[in-house]
């Protein structure tokens, strides 16, 4: 299934399944089906009954045109993890643009956005040009922790995954602080997320999945997540080894090839420009980007 | 006011204020007074009558002693960001031992935790042996946010501030990843926190605090908040002109000279030890350190 947060007509969010150009809306699904259904997607992803929700799908009267409703991030994560340099053209580009090393990372490079950074499909991404003139993009398939993970081994992390979607890491390259990527990842529309989440049973292989980045229509990142560095169950393994991950906490798994500082001349993102990341089977997360001056 | 969480005889959290030795169960004062009042220190937080619960200190039938009651962190918070090498001798200390500038820093150096980190008074420090040989200490004074902070300026951020606590910042110098503090601060229970939250009306000077830390009753760290290089106002202008600071988001605002690292030979934490954090007017948090391998 495909899971999605969108506006209701009474301005509040509501959970909806996607299936192809329409959204159901649970809600009035499980009213019309007179049974008990989740009510956010957060609820789903600490231990909503899937079942449920999928014989709910085909309630006719709860279909929606998805383009008639205003989809939102599909969840507010309790923490968000990011992993660094975590495919393999990626490490080289950085090495030379972003003085990052040039070696392999023997360990996953971890860091964090809040949650005040996240925001959905078709929200703006801010460009305060007072604060950087390197805001830069970087499109990431997101996991999404199902089932507390408290040192869990590799082979039982992939238990803990609800499902998945996509983080655009949005950076501002200069606001590193002694080195420190908080303030340049975390700013507020940093963190695009959405627009909706697959949950894990519904994807065969998270590592055949293409992902790609458009900028006004110009492909910035074409690659596949089958170059991910430490695959997902490593991550988990990893980061739960000293870090307790939450049901609605996400993974953004890294970045390929083909953030603007890799280009030459360097490519940042301007105030008028449409940023679009997409994962095959998930979607495309579209944000343009605004003077938040 | 001087407020706490700890844990009533149904073992759920419940708010306190500390009066000297005894703390007023605010719930049962609340009762006996027939008023209401906020159930949490978050409620308090985001907008609870401070007036009425000054009110309610003086319900005698309310009061217990403190040592008969389980002090808790004082509230999860939304982010915890922290701020590194603010203190002019810690800036000097740090580039000797851990590679950072010799330079202060021009910028706020900000990092941060997830609420994942947070354990209250008392509560284990994790040394897990597999993971580190480095566990260092740092007792810093936490900022607690009472009101949403989005671009404010010097001049204002202080009217968003709700009061003052302790944070004891653990690292394991040893798990920065390609030079990032996350996974090194942000373990499980690297975020002792607590044991109280003095009110921002009730504290005249907050650069006239002495804060010391003690292992093992040995003083490593002895300070004053008047070397606080970045000061408080300067930090909520700055993380919040990128950064939404919501309330119950709490700053570490740094630390000063004497962590262990900077020792000669270098000290780290070991199971069996007991770390004390003093902040002035505001208490001593204390966690024993334990083997979680």
């Amino acid at each position: 299934m495909l899971l999605v947060t969108f506006t209701g007509p009474d301005g509040a969010d509501r959970l909806g399944i996607q299936d192809g150009t329409d959204v159901v809306d649970v809600a009035a699904a499980a009213v019309e089906r007179g049974v008990t259904a989740p009510a956010s997607l957060l609820d789903v992803v600490r231990g909503g009954d899937l079942a449920v929700l999928e014989s709910l799908a085909d309630v006719r009267g709860a279909r929606r045109p998805l383009e008639t409703v205003t989809l939102r991030a599909p969840l507010r994560p309790g923490k968000i993890v990011g992993v660094g340099l975590n495919y393999t053209e990626h490490v080289a580009e950085s090495a030379r643009t972003l003085d990052t090393d040039k070696e392999l990372p023997q360990r996953p490079v971890l860091f964090s956005k809040p949650a005040t950074a996240v925001v959905g499909p078709e929200e703006p991404i801010q460009h305060n040009g007072d604060l950087t003139a390197q805001l830069d993009w970087e499109c990431e398939l997101a996991v999404v922790i199902g089932k507390t993970a408290k040192r869990v081994s590799v082979a039982d992390a992939m238990d803990h995954v609800f499902g998945y979607s996509i983080v655009n890491d949005i950076s501002a390259r200069d606001q590193r602080r002694s080195g420190q990527w908080f303030f340049s990842k975390g700013q507020d529309s940093y963190a695009p997320f959405g627009p909706a989440i697959r949950t894990a049973g519904d994807l065969a292989d998270p590592y055949a999945l293409e992902l790609s980045l458009r900028v006004n229509g110009d492909v910035k990142q074409k690659s596949s997540t089958k170059y991910m560095l430490f695959k997902i169950a490593e991550l988990i393994a990893d980061i739960s080894s000293g870090m307790t991950l939450e049901p609605g906490d996400v993974i953004a798994t890294g970045s390929p090839a083909g953030v603007g500082a890799s280009f030459t001349p360097q490519q940042f993102l301007r105030p008028g420009d449409v940023v679009e990341a997409s994962i095959q089977d998930i979607g495309t997360l579209r944000n343009p980007v605004v003077d938040a001056r």
